[in-house]
This record gives structure tokens, sequence and C-alpha cells, in this order.
């Protein structure tokens, strides 16, 4: 062929190139290329009655956020969204963050605290680790972030979770708790893309949930684990989900088919209370505890009735069972 | 011409069709061509104390959505919204579900009750009647919506609607309503694509209201009708409005031009109340009672402060005269 | 070259100088063109107990959203958003509108008052005063906005701003509160660009304050004063935020980095009060009155938690001192 048609050749595959990328064919920044680092656990450990020491690890690892879909996450301790962290209200928090990034600064703005931002909240540099200490003294379901700038593309590529911090006198309802689940709803887009990030619509929402206690059940933010593993109920349980939608860009219309929620707690904090809402609105960042009661054998779904995000993956089952 | 001109021509013509298609023309499915079925109407009975049957049909009518465009709608009982269901808390509904629809299974999910979505709101095949009991054990202004997978396809298709269920003790300021009126704000998107309604905007979005009583206004969810037929209220009264936004994918932000809410009810349960708002946050799904009082002869206009949708077509007249 | 030729030039040139239109350039109506009014002062004039004189001016001002970018804005008093105003709960409010645009309508939309938009928010046209008396009988933090058709272009063009009604028995932690601030958060979209007002997305998503008291701080709605000069607080302050929403399109998910909200009040109402919110949600139109303690020396952002509108602008400074 002659060079003009030498160059449709090579826009043809350019295109194409161009098109999978846009699709699903992650950019890595080169430094990241061959690192899909093993996830180091969350460290948690009580030193006296209100202090409690918590280690997390900020790394670069793979996440499967959609069947046959790896998304090279930044993430905390491996996992995206991070593990929940899960403290009593009026504890201190000493707080380390390890950065194994070996490129990129990251830090941690837990929302459960006070703290001046620019110290407490500061970058730690790849390879070193830093160390905070603030208080959590309101009870509720909070946001924890990295906040490195651009905090949207630390937040978007993975670094979001949730700490819960458990209210001194409780909820009102905790006695006839069966059981409860954490779910997380986040967003994805195209792969570090601070474009798409800020003018784009997610190619993916989902849910999550985190184990409350060891052993159960930890899944990172993707479309199917929820659907395929579904969490568990028994007919007459009165369920408890703690939620927390960490964005970075969306809001919620938190709803579970089949139920209606008895008692809601905005932001999880038991003065905000709420009765009978099939839906609750959770802001970029909000949290909330709701509280039902399912009374027939089935599978019931959980989504946000922003149904093109419902779509788009945020749907998870909890599947009823008599016995 | 030769061949390479026909086929340039045919793309010019394909594109023309194309872009109208784009914009207003629907792209109805082969066997929902020739098909517009006359509204059937709900059906509701009171049997005992407690018990109410409901049956409703699913079928294909043309709706005029904007002034001189038709779209061929999923509906129940061919409005989109469907007609409103008003039921007492602590009744039982006995539902029946008939399918005229010649190809695509149909169900309802209402969100005012407690079941197990995988039976109580199964799939009712084409041509078949489906029957369905549950309990309406909490008071609100509840969503209610087709939950036939792809769920938004049925949902935006015009396949949703509101069930009041009115509380057993009332709200405070039942003796002093002098009228009330169900508005529903719903979004249309290029005719049956799932493509548009997960990643589009909505080309239209709109208000309706339904018959509370026999003879009462009852409109689809368009751009015009509640424009040019206002509601109506005299000087000095208490409007109540019942508020359910059914999405299926936007947030409302639901005010009245010219007044405050002097009392509100989030998702209508009589504990969840607020006074003064000037505007109520309604999620993908919510609902909310409204009250205010209109003080002065005049025109207000009923709008999603989100003022591109309003731009879209959500605008209402409340026309208030002096006798 | 040949004629040929000649066109695609032309076409390329066209193409570019629409590229830079699409991004920075306004296209200022013609009787715009050489306008840029200096600003008139808000006139606030109590005349007796519960009666309240307020003139504004309806003019045609340059503001500076971003830095050397200049919109030409359709305003109140030469600012975007308007000055605020501030009134006492019960008072009577004798409005004059004073248009001085030579050639658009414009009127006055409070959402604080009880009136009959047709005629109490009527038009004025170029050149001409009108004036109009209403009751602000509800307490709250309230949007105002020019209220011509089309409206959406009127808001979006930055006739927007924030009336404050203080409530008659105050609120509940007002001897405590050290420090309070107005933040009002607005979009920005192409210039004067009806389409992209109605299904773009905004270009700019900002911050601005008010000056509560003669002297204090009083900027535009632009994406780096409050930045560059930080509202300011102490060590142990109490602060109080009184927050407005003016869209026109979006919601906002209101927080402060390394703070939680001690309490919030819905629409500024007393009555709606929350405790211990990491994040507000503001429906399009809404305000807030939000209160917290900022414990630590350092900076604060003050942020939307809708990521993609804090990358956009609305990021501000809380600058905390030790003394
Ligand atoms: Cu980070
Ligand atoms: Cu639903
Ligand atoms: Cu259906
Ligand atoms: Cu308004
Ligand atoms: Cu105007
Ligand atoms: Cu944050
Ligand atoms: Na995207
Ligand atoms: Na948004
Ligand atoms: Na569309
Ligand atoms: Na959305
Ligand atoms: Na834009
Ligand atoms: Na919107
Ligand atoms: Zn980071
Ligand atoms: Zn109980
Ligand atoms: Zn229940
Ligand atoms: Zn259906
Ligand atoms: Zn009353
Ligand atoms: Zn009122
Ligand atoms: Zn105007
Ligand atoms: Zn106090
Ligand atoms: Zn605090």
């Amino acid at each position: 062929g002659c060079g003009k048609e030498d160059t449709a050749i090579e826009k043809e595959v350019e295109a194409q190139t161009t098109a999978s990328t846009e699709t699903k064919q992650p950019e890595v920044i080169a430094p990241h290329k061959d690192l899909n680092q093993e996830p180091v656990p969350l460290k948690i450990e009580r030193v006296s009655e209100n202090v409690v020491n918590v280690e997390m690890t900020a790394q670069i690892t793979d996440i499967e956020i959609d069947k046959d879909y790896t998304y090279k996450a930044w993430t905390f301790n491996g996992e995206a969204p991070g593990p929940v962290v899960v403290v009593n209200e009026g504890d201190t928090i000493n707080f380390t963050l390890k950065n194994m990034d070996p490129v990129i600064p990251h830090s941690m703005d837990f929302h459960a605290v006070h703290a001046a931002p620019s110290k407490d909240f500061a970058n730690v540099n790849p390879n070193e680790t830093g160390t905070f200490s603030y208080p959590a003294n309101k009870p509720g379901v909070f946001m924890y972030h990295c906040g490195t700038a651009p905090v949207l593309t630390h937040i978007a590529n993975g670094m979001h979770g949730t700490i819960i911090v458990k209210p001194k006198n409780g909820y009102p309802h905790d006695k006839e708790i069966d059981r409860e689940y954490l779910i997380i709803q986040n967003e994805w887009y195209k792969y570090n893309d601070l474009d798409d990030f800020t003018n784009g619509v997610p190619s993916q929402v989902v849910f999550s949930t985190k184990a409350l206690e060891e052993g159960a059940q930890n899944t990172n933010g993707d479309t199917f684990t929820l659907k395929d593993k579904p969490l568990l109920a028994k007919i007459g349980d009165r369920v408890r989900l703690y939620v927390n939608n960490v964005g970075p860009n969306e809001v919620s219309s938190f709803h579970v088919v089949g139920t209606i929620f008895d008692d809601v707690y905005i932001d999880g904090n038991p003065y905000n209370h709420m009765q009978g809402l099939q839906t609750v609105m959770l802001p970029a960042s909000g949290g909330a505890v709701v509280e039902f009661t399912v009374t027939r054998e089935g599978n019931y779904p959980i989504v946000t009735h922003q149904f093109n995000h419902a779509t788009k993956g945020a749907v998870a089952y909890l599947k009823v069972t008599a016995t």
C-alpha cells in the first residue's frame, strides 16, 4: 500500500487502542507498573481505657472492581475501601501511617476526629512513617480518606473507608439487634484520570462490606461480590446497617427493597433519629445507622435508588432464610 | 451515480434519521408498535376493617409528555406515573397484577410494605395475572415501581407511582388543612434507551398530580398540564402537598415559590417533623408531606430548585384566588 | 490555494475561535458589551420596630470568578452572590428594586417571605424601579434570586444571594459563639449559555463570604479569594457558619475538614436541630446554621465533599491561630 493507506491503518489501530483504553485498560503511572503490594493488615490495639493505637499502610494493590477488570488501586492496607476502624466515643487515637508507595505521598483525614488538618492530616512521604494523635469524641459512622492533593485523585483511586465511633450510651434498640453489617458505597471512574474524576460520570458505582468482627465477610468495592455472596439474616431478625457513602462525587439514596427502615440515625449519631424511612439521603461522605426487620424468606436487594448508579453495580443482596 | 455515491446518500439519510431519533422519535420495540392500550382503571376495595384489595394493570399506553411529543410508555393502568394508591396504616394489601404487555414480564415493588422481594415482588408474565399479599404497617408517602430487570428500564419507561399510607393517628395539623394534593416528580430520557437512562441527563423533568378523591385532577408526568391547568387554593388556605420523587436517577430540591413550608414530615412519617423549610431534599424514591399557608392572591410556582430540571419542565402552578 | 483550501483554513480558524469561546471567552450580549457598572451599595434601614426598608440594584458588573477570568455578571448590587440581607423574624420588608440593566427586566424572589410571586416578585423593567412589601415571619438562612424568565439564566449569570432572618428567640448556643461567618456556594457555567446551564456540568463551583458586620470580609463567588485570604478563628473558638447553597443546579455536601459540627439547624430554623454531623446535605437553595469548635492551630479546609466540585474551586480556608 501507499503511505496514505499505512497512515490509515495506523490510525485505526490507534483508535482501537484508545477505545479499549477509554473503557477498561488502566493507564498506570510508571513507578506503579510492576507493583501489586500484598495487603498489610490493619493493626488496632487498645492500650488503655480510652486510648487506642491504630496503624495503617498506604499501598498500591490490584483490586478486581468488575468481573475481569482490575484496578491498580491506591489503597489503605490493600483494600478499597480500606478496612473499617472501630473505636469508642471518647477515645484518643494514636495513629501511625506507613507509606509503601514508592513515589507519592499520602495522608489520613479521619472525619471522626478533631484535629488541625494542616498538621494532623499531614503528608507522609514515600517509604516513611508518620504518627499523629487526636480525639474521637463524637459517636457515628464517619468517612476517612487520603487528603493529599489532588484530593479527588487520591479518593477516586481508592483511598477511602469508614471509621465507626461507638456511642458511649449505645443506640436505643441495641438489645434488639440480631445482626449488623457495614455497607460502603463508592464510585469508580476511568483509571487515574483527574479529568474524568472531575467532569465524567462514574463507570461503576459499588457496594462493599467490611468485617465488624473477626472472620466476617470483608470485600472490596466491586460490582459482583455482594451479589454472589449475599449478606445473611433470618426471618424476624432486626438488622442494623452502618452505611457510609464515600463518593467521591455522588450522593446516595440508600434503600433496602422489601422493608422500611424502622429507625435511622443520620451520620450514626443517636440524637439524629428518624423513623419509618423508605430511603435515606446520604451526602458525599455522609453516614447513617439504619435498622429494619425482615419478615419473610427470600432475597432483599440493597440499592441506591438513584437507579443509574444501581445499574452500574450498586446492588447487594441480603438473603433471609427461615432458620 | 456510482456505488460510492449511493452509499454516501444512504449514510446521510441514516444520519438524519438517527438525529431525529436521538431527539424525539421513539424507537418502539416491534411487538409494541401497534399498541396503545386503553387505560384500565385501578381497582381498590376495602374488604374488611384492615384488608384492602388492590388490582393494577401493566400496559403499553401513549403518554404526551411534552407538547406534541408522545412517549409509548410502559405503565401501570395506562398512566405514567401510575394512579395513586391510598391505604391505612395497618392494612393488609391483597394485590393483583394483570400484565397486558404481550412480550415483557412486569412486577410490583411497593416501598410501603414488608415483603420478600424475590417472591412477593415476582414477575408476572405477559397475559398472566399474579396475586400477592403483604402488610402496609408504616405511615407515609412511598414510591411504587416495576421491579423487573433491568429495573432502570422499567422505571424510566414509566412504571412508577405513589402509594400513601395514612397514619393511624393522623398528622398534627390535620384539622387546619384546607386542601391537599399529590405532586410526583419524574424524569424522562431518550425512548427506551438504557444507555441514556444510565449515562445521560434527562430530556424532561416533570411533575404530575393524581386524584386523591373522585373527580379531582389526575395528570401524567408532562411539561405543560400543571402550567395550563394549575392546582387551586384560596387566600388564607393551609395547603398540604404529598410529594414523591420517583426518579429514576435524580434527587429533588422541592420548593414552592412565595411561601415557606410551615411543617414538613420526611417520607410522610409524622415522627420526622421539620419546620420552616424553604426547600425539602428528596432522595430518589423519597417522599414528604409539606404544609404551607398562602396569604395573597396570585400564581405560586412549584419547582425543583435544581433549576436545570425546572427548565426541563418541573414547574407546576398553584393559583390562589380571593374567594 | 484553491477555494476548497481557503474554506478549510476558515474552518480551522473558526474551530479555534469556538474552542476558546467554549472555555473562557464570554459571549456578552451586545447591549452589555461596554458595561461594567460600579457596584451600588445595598441600602437597609430599620424604620420602626418591625419594619425595615431594603433597596437593591440590578446591574451588570465584571466579576473575577477564576484567576484571570472575568465574568460580566448579572448581579444584585455589583456582587455575585449579592450582598447579604439580615432582618429579624417578624419584620415587614419594604423592598425597592432599581434596575440599571439597559435591556433586561429583573426581579426579586426572597425565599424568606410570604408573597404572591406573580405580583410581589414581578419584573422591574430596564431603568425602572419597583417597590414591594411582604413579611419575613420565619427564621432561617434563605436564598434570594432574580425570578425573571428564563430563571435559570438569571440565577446562573449571578443573580443570587442570601437573606438571614434572625430567630426571635435566638439559637440555643448563641452565648457560646465566638465568631460567625456566612458561606455561600454557587456554580458557574459557560457565559450566558442556557444550553450549558441546562445540560452541562459546572466549570467552577465556588464559595464566597459576605460581611455580617461593617468592615468584615465580603467576597464574590470565585475559586481563589477564600484560599488566599482565609476566614479566621482562634483555638477553642466555637464558630458558627451560616451556609447557603444557591445552585443553580447542584446539591452540596457541606463539610469542614478537621472538625465535626456540634449543632446543625437545617435551613437555619432552630427547630430543625441535628448534632454531631460530619457533613450537611444542602438541596439546591437550601441553607443551614452549623456550629463547631476548633481545638488546634492550623488551616481547616471548608469544602463540598462532592469532590469534583471541590476540585472546581469549592474550597475555602479557616485559619486557626493560638492567640
Ligand atoms: Cu493518598
Ligand atoms: Cu424501589
Ligand atoms: Cu415493568
Ligand atoms: Cu427560589
Ligand atoms: Cu435577573
Ligand atoms: Cu473528608
Ligand atoms: Na467515567
Ligand atoms: Na454532582
Ligand atoms: Na437524555
Ligand atoms: Na447522579
Ligand atoms: Na459547563
Ligand atoms: Na442534577
Ligand atoms: Zn493519597
Ligand atoms: Zn426497640
Ligand atoms: Zn419495618
Ligand atoms: Zn416492568
Ligand atoms: Zn396547627
Ligand atoms: Zn408559612
Ligand atoms: Zn434577572
Ligand atoms: Zn451550648
Ligand atoms: Zn466538635
